[in-house]
């Protein structure tokens, strides 16, 4: 096994994850804690759909119609939005496999615009990055992140940046991404 | 020619949609005005994509991903989103082929329930209904229609019930289905 330098981080050297859980995790977590979300009247924020240019459309006798060719189109917008505390909110969510950064072409170019946009109309903004090697999910303001993008001249984000920039998203069985926890903390909090 | 007893509407009884026009033209329309707004920086608001099931993906040698079956789903929230003055907007756009009434079916109840909900919520949401052999284009607030839905226990909503509840969206050029104008009208009005 590999040690790294400074040693911090060694007990999550070993893959926790399983296979099972890679890729769609992070989607899937957020799905069910939009869910939870709507099912106690919280907040109603869904995934938008994928975007797909359908080509064909074939209707076999009587039955529903079949897409038989579609292509994946490049998002324009971020994957979800919604409404909470009468706010709009919008955020995009990637999971990342490496250990010591984030790839900034995992983030659409139309995306990072979109996120500038809504954040300049007054939106509740943020980017959700987990770190699936690690097991942590951080919480980012999409302005500070885009800022990054814009000025750091390089292909990726350090891992640091996020313990720095990020807020941690706790884990819960019922919302496995109580990313709502962090905008309370960051535009409802009552008194400190 | 049919003549209706009142007489009133008769100028728009012959058929000036083109056939070329029908069917896809009132949402054509508003991506085009959503368009304008983002263009001119006045609000942030997108069509949803068509949610489809995907079922099979084939991957030609080195070019893009071809998917070669998938299915329409049922939407389950409304086609349109977004920011607009920092509030969220939500609304679904239905055209409407029969002359003297909305057949309530045009609307999933999962819609209706989403625009019960994001009203709650604090939403600008709203419903906009174009009667395409009148031409006139209605702008009804989700929470009259979803009410009216609900009592009326009818199977339609009378044209007469628009042209008393909505709000007639002017017709522009450059921006064709100018709904921003009622909403402003609505809930952003300075002085009167």
């Amino acid at each position: 096994m590999v040690n790294y330098p400074d040693g911090r981080k060694s007990h999550f050297q070993t893959e926790t994850v399983s296979a099972a859980h890679r890729g769609m995790e992070l989607e899937a977590d957020i799905n069910s804690t939009n869910r939870w979300y709507l099912d106690q009247d919280i907040a109603v924020i869904y995934k938008k759909p994928t975007p797909v240019q359908i080509v064909k459309v074939d209707y076999p006798a009587r039955s529903a119609a079949k897409i038989s060719e579609a292509y994946f189109k490049v998002p324009s917008t971020t994957d979800y939005n919604g409404i909470y505390k009468g706010k709009y909110l919008d955020f995009e969510a990637k999971e990342c496999a490496l250990k010591t950064s984030f790839p900034i072409k995992s983030i659409h170019p139309h995306q990072i615009r979109h996120l500038d946009n809504v954040t300049r109309h007054g939106a509740i903004a943020f980017v959700i990055v987990r770190f699936t090697h690690l097991g942590e999910t951080y919480y980012v303001i999409a302005s500070e992140m885009t800022e990054y993008i814009r000025t750091c001249g390089r292909s990726s984000i350090p891992y640091k940046w996020f313990q720095e920039h990020g807020y941690m998203i706790p884990y819960n069985y019922v919302k496995p991404v109580d990313y709502l926890q962090i905008v309370d903390r960051l535009y409802f909090k009552e008194k400190k």
